[in-house]
């Protein structure tokens, strides 16, 4: 361990702090959560924007220079404070103001944009992710800026408003903003945790491409009795498409999938917390952690291999009573997980090709790559801004920081990082069980006083140690 | 051709009949087709009942005894006129009132509800099935009644109210109607011919089975990239237990599916119009007919084969946009056609049992045998109420009526048949391409009228015979 007595204290200060100002921040939270920023649904394109204009706001009023970029989809709020000297380093922080939808909604015990605290968690979509994590970055800054009127580093922030519908509008005007994202640091700070109080780093995560299935019969929907033995029915088709593409171990089907799969290296992997407890796995989620590739342990599945997964399937009647239909057309969402050295595009196309050319006689298969691919990343644990995030994470958790990976994906941030030219850490303090994309996001009130007392601290000694 | 001078001058006086009153019975129509009548949907049962409430005003104002029999969902209506003597036989006319969901709606050119004439067809959910046959029978009965004030044959006529969702509430109180049932003939106005101009007499119907199907993983959505690979995705268990029913030449893999399939006898094989034309299919549905098993021809798998068809599938997140989820569950709709000797409880069993059995680990398979079942029928070309029909078709349509299969079912009809100790005839002039339990259902105005000249005739010659 790390921590010392100066640190112990300087904690204790630092917690006293936020308890002093805890009602003004969960009062401004409650405000940002109630934002139905879910840019994935064109039709809340207004509130996304509302959503945007207030955060440039309340950056604005605590001291930062602020500017809202537009894009082909929602803005960018990029905001800078560069006054601790040019012999300090740049920190970029990138974190996102939109928000997953939030069907099924009658799953959901209190309204999604009507933030609550239960037990001593915040339920609300985006409670975690990622405005949870946002918001106790921007209390962190906004705190030390009203204690110290500077920062021991200076500050950028980067928060996107597409990064849950694949981040393309910042994409495609990051090849302009390369000054302007200039940094000697990226923190991402949109990651998680394996457990309460086990700090921890990220070292890299999963790439992703998702693909829209549409399989086609007739020209029209029919009746399953009059054309029951007739119609190639297309849930039929889809079914066997979908199927074919694992066998019985779990490996996927799509041929050339893993040809270009680079494993981790053996000291990477020595450093990996890869224990998985079964048991715990059970209880959060009520199921056995049997999917994905039956050669592999579940960490190794869940952070180190690729995956492919139907996110959506619908055709026919799925109302209540029955329709004997056989319906016109059928549909499936795919996404796939992927690792270092795998490109989207070309794992996309080999799955588009793989179900088109197995489409039975009778049956039309069109299959769309979509936008929102991004590769993999792999990040060092020995960085200097790994390292202050480590002992931050130390000091305010009393604990060793571990090192894990992500299965998720964040697209954006290998782009991010190639263009700020930094050296990128993958931090935040999500839990497995927060259900995030899921009904009743939340995220604990412990963790938010978490995040803000790291955060603080990990920017002062990064700020001491050049 | 049996149809002679007089019968020729018969059907012109008819004809005339229907072109003087058709402005008043399409106006008739077109408000019996305005009610929503939606069975299957519990919202809708006062439209359901307000539907059954004008159709029974309708018959009494016509001169027929009317009693609306309660059920335990909706109402069926029981009308008769039994003046024509206790020397004549008595038809048992079945139709029903209600119709099928109108969902996808957008893809429907006018509202469902909104009749209206284009190109000579009428376009309304129920403008064929089954309040275009229905309504037809019921012109035919009027006009008889107000041109002779009385019948040829003693009429009952039974109009349900649950035909789409399974008539399960005509099939409870049956056993308590026998009496009233009781006929010599059972006239089922529900069915349908080949193609335009070629009448046709049915010989049978397949039995139906319908299922809903649950597989469930986690206990609450998943986030595909934190749990890509460690959960099993219940969609892909979906997929794989639904493609696993069949092998690749289209057989049922269900062990005993076949076990009791009851073969059509050589001689009823040989009065079958078997011949199916893969040119008009494509043109009609815009697919080929490569649905069913391959071992046997079109008609036989679409009329004298079971089937499993999967009428609706969803789980997960399928609108606009993407969503990276794991869904907790995903759901199927399952229906079987069955051929004689087939119990449906019996294999709604065996396919639940299969598919329960064969669920992957980490997941949970419920199937529920919904009601809605029936056995499959099967009729004679040979009896008197079938030979009328052919008669009257022969007549009105100037050509020999064929004889052929229903694959659809109408699960009720064997009950009713031995409840009313009748024999039965299976009549109608439906089209394949009529788009019912689709969008933009339809029925020609010609056909209306030939229903309305054929349901005249065949009573007419039924009256004589006896």
């Amino acid at each position: 361990m790390s921590t010392n007595t100066s640190s112990s204290t300087r904690i204790e200060e630092l917690r006293n702090t936020f308890q002093k100002r805890s009602q003004d921040i969960f009062r401004d939270f409650f405000t940002f959560l109630a934002f139905p920023s879910i840019s994935s649904e064109p039709s809340f394109k207004p509130q996304v924007q509302a959503c945007a204009d207030w955060l440039s706001d309340y950056l604005r009023k605590m001291g930062f220079t602020v500017e809202l970029w537009p894009t082909s989809g929602h803005p960018t709020i990029f905001a800078s404070h560069m006054q601790a000297g040019s012999d300090k380093p740049t920190i970029l922080i990138y974190n996102h103001y939109d928000v997953q939808p939030v069907d099924p909604l009658p799953e959901w015990l209190s309204p999604p944009f009507e933030p609550i605290i239960r037990d001593g968690q915040i339920f609300a979509r985006g409670a975690q992710d990622n405005k949870g994590q946002c918001f106790y970055t921007i209390q962190a800054l906004k705190t030390m800026l009203e204690l110290n009127k500077r920062f021991p580093v200076n500050i950028k922030l980067c928060i996107e408003g597409e990064e849950e519908c694949g981040s393309s509008g910042l994409s495609k005007i990051i090849p302009q903003k390369r000054e302007a994202l200039k940094a000697d640091y990226l923190a991402v700070v949109d990651l998680g945790i394996p457990a309460e109080n086990r700090p921890s780093i990220t070292l890299g995560l999963r790439g992703l491409i998702t693909l829209d299935v549409e399989v086609q019969g007739s020209t029209t929907d029919l009746h399953s009795g009059c054309h029951g033995g007739l119609a190639y029915n297309p849930i039929h088709a889809l079914t066997e498409l979908l199927a074919s593409l694992r066998d019985s171990s779990g490996k996927i089907t799509v041929p050339g999938f893993y040809d270009d799969v680079e494993n981790i290296n053996a000291k990477e992997k020595a450093l990996l917390s890869l224990a998985f407890n079964a048991q715990e796995y059970m209880e959060s989620f009520g199921t056995k952690a049997t999917g994905g590739e039956k050669a592999f342990s579940p960490n190794e599945r869940a952070w180190l291999r690729p995956t492919l997964e139907i996110n959506g399937i619908s055709g026919g009647y799925s109302g209540s009573g029955f329709k004997t239909v056989i319906p016109a057309k059928a549909y499936a969402k795919i996404s796939c997980r992927l690792v270092p050295n795998q490109d989207p595009q070309k794992i996309g196309k080999l799955i588009a090709d793989y179900l088109e050319k197995k489409a039975p006689e009778g049956i039309k298969v069109k299959v769309t790559v979509r936008p929102g691919q991004g590769k993999a990343l792999r990040t060092k644990a020995s960085s200097e801004v790994a390292k202050a995030f480590a002992q931050a994470y130390s000091e305010v958790f009393q604990t060793n920081c571990e090192y894990i990976f992500e299965g998720a994906s964040i697209p954006i941030i290998p782009e991010l990082a190639a263009a700020s030219q930094s050296e990128v850490v993958l931090v935040g303090l999500g839990l497995p069980d927060d259900c995030i994309h899921a009904p009743n996001e939340h995220f604990g009130v412990d963790r938010f006083e978490q995040g803000f007392l790291s955060m603080i601290r990990a920017l002062e000694i990064l700020g001491k140690k050049v």
